[in-house]
């Protein structure tokens, strides 16, 4: 893959919920990342404003950036329905002027938009609109049961609290065992940082399972593919992403990813049902066409001390009677053992 | 509105499971429907294959099909995927030629066909593809809950069993005895009857909940909003679908729809899941956010006889404890009572 000098653009969503795109990128591309735009935020540091990104600059326009050398411009936040802010535009089509690609996982493409299709063509840019891949037009079969790989999905109890991160933590630690493992990105931030992929919740419903049957089968020789899950079964914004990618990959082993100290499911008010209840209900769900068990609890501890962390951590594991980890403070090599023996 | 003189294209799909729109257009608009196109059965009696459509002709081509002057032709069967089958399209060609509009719920777009679309364009005739609506954009909030109409929602153990039909014919009931109601069409064939609607499966997944609730907000202020439930929970082709429109209507009641001979789940190997399994599941997925009961089982009798029926229906009672019927065989009394009294 080529390398790339990435400009990471956050204005006015520079924190750990709305720029999870960001911080993907800054976690798993640190090498390609030369620089957030974020004007609120200049001169600050990333790692103390989002616990990852140590040394890479925050500036406050696109002048700026071209200090560092940029030559894409991502779209580093998302919003409620993935529209573009109309503010955002004028850092686009500052960044197409200076001779960047603009890349964008927002449901709103930025190809559609006349102007700044125009200004790339003739600028000769590329506008990657991560969620307008081909049109998918498969249904789902359950035909996933049938490949040699076992299959792994990470699962939430709600939205940006782990999935994709604990998805990519667990392939690369079980590749790191000499077994052979296939990462399936299935959000624009994980596309964008394997570079290829289908952002599953902007197919058309029906095709929802089918399109995460193809993904998986496309792997279906490896040891393992582990598949990054999306949305939560009981948040009303984003359960049919998550039921129907569940029934597409039909997985052997689930890891459900919870935020212990979410009281409510995001953007609503709607309490955190239990671990057990999601337990409960992702078997449930799974058990008429492949039974399988959630193998391992991945717990998301941002912000606790140590101590309040490994109470928590210990109190999920007496509750559940699973495998508990944070996988960013405590690693992931308990939930590949899980994952091995279940 | 206009009444409309209909020609149901069925041609190699005439059974009960692959032309749900044409048996839905014969049984709820049967003074519209002047002929059907099928060779196979040219001549035949339609009640007798498919129950319905009494005295509506068979005839075996578009210029058979002109005797009863026709001005629309009606795509009248599904297809897995929802592909035009080639074969059609010659029919589609002379239709046109012959001055007909032409309707089709398929997921392939007959007006993104350059030639279908000229030949229309050419002769002033138009091209209803009802699945292609205006893009939705809205992400479900759970704000449906706010209505205050009493929400009902049918939903099935499998695909095609009758969750249109019990909607339809339980919004008939409750009109009768004097409320106000609202029928919700969320399929191809509910939106061909009802003239207008979204059919929900063509939306794209991340807004398949908000599509709903915006339905059933615009009529919030009747005394039931009675809507037509999509797919299955437990399918895995369609449980995408089935989830966010659960969680889009956020329903007060739902009305469960049953094959009782359907030993499958459709174009499926798995074995259907008990009527128990499928009330527990659909409670479970709406405790959190909105808890609601299962009132009510529309079990599909066809081809019963009446004793097996009325055994079938006493089973379901005695195992559930709800009260069951056959909508088509024994009407809908008792599930409007159910809904009212649930």
């Amino acid at each position: 893959m080529l390398q790339r000098r990435i400009c990471i653009l956050t204005d006015g969503y520079l924190d750990l919920f709305s720029a999870k795109t960001a911080v993907g990128l800054l976690r798993y591309c640190p090498d390609e990342v030369v620089a957030v735009l974020d004007q609120a935020h200049a001169g600050e540091k990333l790692e103390t404003l989002v616990g990852v990104g140590a040394g890479v600059p925050i500036v406050n326009s696109v002048a700026s950036a071209l200090c560092y050398r940029p030559d894409h411009l991502v779209l580093g936040a998302v919003f409620p329905g993935g529209r573009l802010p109309e503010a955002w535009r004028t850092f686009i089509v500052e960044a197409l002027a200076a001779g960047m690609d603009v890349v964008s996982g927002l449901h709103t493409r930025l190809g559609d938009d006349c102007e700044l299709a125009r200004q790339a063509a003739e600028g000769g840019r590329r506008l990657w609109d991560v969620r307008a891949g081909e049109a998918a037009t498969t249904v789902g079969t359950g035909k996933a049961r049938q490949t040699r790989a076992k299959r792994i999905l990470t699962v939430g109890t709600d939205c940006n609290l782990g999935k994709r991160l604990t998805a990519i933590e667990l392939a690369g630690e079980l590749a790191r065992r000499g077994l052979r493992v296939a990462f399936v990105p299935t959000g624009q931030t994980g596309v964008m940082i394997k570079g290829s992929g289908v952002v599953i919740d902007a197919v058309v419903a029906d095709f929802v399972s089918g399109t995460a049957e193809e993904a998986v089968l496309e792997h279906g020789d490896e040891d393992y593919v582990v598949v990054e899950g999306q949305g939560a079964l009981l948040h009303p914004s984003y359960s049919a992403v998550a039921l129907g990618l569940l029934h597409g990959v039909l997985p052997d082993a689930l890891i459900l990813c919870h935020a212990p100290t979410r009281r409510h499911m995001r953007n609503t008010d709607i309490a955190m049902p239990s671990l057990d209840e999601n337990v409960r209900l992702h078997e449930a769900l799974l058990r008429p066409i492949h039974p399988a068990r959630v193998v391992g609890i991945a717990l998301n501890g941002y912000g606790m001390g140590e101590r309040e962390l490994h109470e928590v951590l210990s109190q999920a594991r007496v509750r559940t009677g699973l495998t508990v980890a944070d996988p960013v403070r405590t690693g992931v090599a308990d939930l590949a053992d899980a994952v091995i023996a279940g």
